[in-house]
């Protein structure tokens, strides 16, 4: 993790970040079911997921969106400037499977201008990849960012 | 819950399900914040929540959303028919604070055509709504459903 934080006035096209590798285990995709209420049983049952074309358990996506958030904040330079998500796209490219350790890559795609004096509008292009640097997620976030201190 | 699984081939643009309320509590924030990674003290420290625009903690947005595809699980008809999620744009209107209860309302808004046999895309449009029936999260999920069993 980086002290310095980051504000919207410190960020420009082409600046690239990146965090983990992260773990993703069994017990993640468990704890996420209970939080989530997303008991699909592709997520949670061995048996079944046998029969789908993954041929085992698979993390959900939206946990994979989570711990891609969660490795944004392991950088370790956003956490006393984002005051907001304001949107996401996002492409689940390929399953992730337990025990895949996946890595982030944000890139600063576009600054907004903004009515507001003490904050501003930054688009991030957002890469997700596992132990193979194979793709797993994709996508774009749009996050409210603080203006330094003064 | 319902009890008989919608395959690919029942679905129709225009057909809604719905489901909740659900209430996101103090600790959901604290386990997702765990579990993602996300400490960003926006969601994690009331003194610091304090210092924002929003005056208190508020949920995660990608919590909000992990919510959302728990509450797309509780209709009880997808479970033993989503594939995978392949895509999902989402806007996050509002902050959800805690003890705020969340519905959501999933519209079928195209049905794909697929070479697959065995399977189609279907997309929904998602809205998330809370106690006041204001809208906190809206976008699109496109899904990978199976056909049903001959």
């Amino acid at each position: 993790m980086q002290d310095k934080p980051l504000f919207f006035e410190n960020l420009s096209p082409g600046m690239t970040f990146s965090a983990g590798p992260r773990r993703i285990c069994r017990e993640d995709i468990n704890d996420f079911a209970k939080l989530s209420g997303d008991h699909t049983p592709l997520h949670t049952d061995e048996a079944y997921a046998a029969t789908t074309p993954f041929r085992r358990i698979v993390a959900h996506g939206a946990l994979n969106l989570s711990v891609a958030t969660g490795l944004a904040y392991a950088i370790g330079i956003f956490s006393e400037s984002v005051l907001a998500v304001k949107s996401m796209v996002v492409k689940f490219e390929r399953p992730v499977f337990p025990d895949d350790h996946v890595s982030l890559e944000l890139i600063v795609a576009s600054i907004g201008t903004r009515k507001y004096p003490d904050r501003g509008e930054a688009e991030f292009f957002v890469r997700l990849r596992n132990q193979e640097n194979r793709l797993v997620l994709s996508g774009t976030w749009v996050l409210l960012l603080r203006k330094g201190p003064v």
